[in-house]
């Protein structure tokens, strides 16, 4: 159910937003219960320093251009602890899978209903059947 | 008060965004009480395959390269008849006015306070009055 | 710990971005409790017209091709005064140093638990403390 906006700078090769596709991907089926086909991604590139902005430092964290933003609209309800393992699996696979450091990978979650979805012919498979 | 992002895939002509993004607005002035004139949408072009990522098969429905995901930021409040309305009639219309199928139109809604728009000039003209 | 998209039109120098960008940083920064360092932005560039849509006229506002979207994903509890300030420093401060009108400035908040975020490193700063 998630959709996953994945935001990185331009000029990488295809196969760099294919690893950082997959590790979202990847640390949501392990952490977050989203079943491996449910793979809804947009992916955008932009460029560095004038359209993908981070602080050189935040909170004592250092950024770089390559900054990648990955914003997640869910469902609601997942613990926090979830999203403790969220957080780290993702930018622990991003930075292992390519030149991105995991201090440069920005995640922010925003957390809807189960019915404000649908996936495909109008329907809302989520949504609680009508009494 | 919607925003409407569309994200569609890159080479269609240039009718083709302007027949969905006229399907999602009526959609909404149809389903969601939304007025004619409340029209804001930001639409988007991405490379098939490797920046719109949907799955060849979730819950049965199966996508094609093609998929469109349309994320409606919207005022909260709308029953479930209503958002199933909605879906409804945006992949319906769209399937109607493109080649699109139905099966290919994702859809995510997210609900906010009224209080949290403002349409021009900084103003905020469906939050409450301040006492 | 705002993130913001900024949607403009194409065709601007690079200063026009930058000034816009400055902006809405600036006007969180006054009226919204944000630091100085907290600065998460994405900007993109739409075709005016075709891509980026907004209705002649809404509650009395007039639009114009141009029209500028300011969507802010943020941490939930800011008061209707912070927002009201918040759309009035943002609108006034981006038609004072490009040529937008504050008439199209469009604004939308998205509000989110504050243990929704990372901001590098896999850590979740503002999330509750695990018991």
């Amino acid at each position: 159910m998630p959709l996953v906006r994945i935001s990185h700078v331009t000029g990488k090769p295809a196969s760099f937003s294919a690893a950082v596709s997959r590790s979202v991907h990847d640390a949501m089926v392990e952490t977050f219960n989203v079943p491996a086909d449910d793979f809804f991604q947009i992916l955008t590139g932009h460029e560095p320093g004038r359209d993908l902005l981070a602080p050189a430092s935040f909170l004592g964290i250092e950024h770089t251009k390559d900054v990648v933003f990955v914003q997640i609209t869910c469902a609601e309800g997942r613990t926090l602890e979830q999203k403790r393992a969220l957080y780290a699996s993702i930018a622990r696979r991003i930075s292992e899978v390519s030149n991105i450091k995991a201090s440069d990978v920005v995640i922010n979650l925003v957390e809807t209903k189960r019915e404000n979805w649908s996936f495909g012919n109008g329907l809302a498979p989520f949504a609680p059947a009508v009494s």
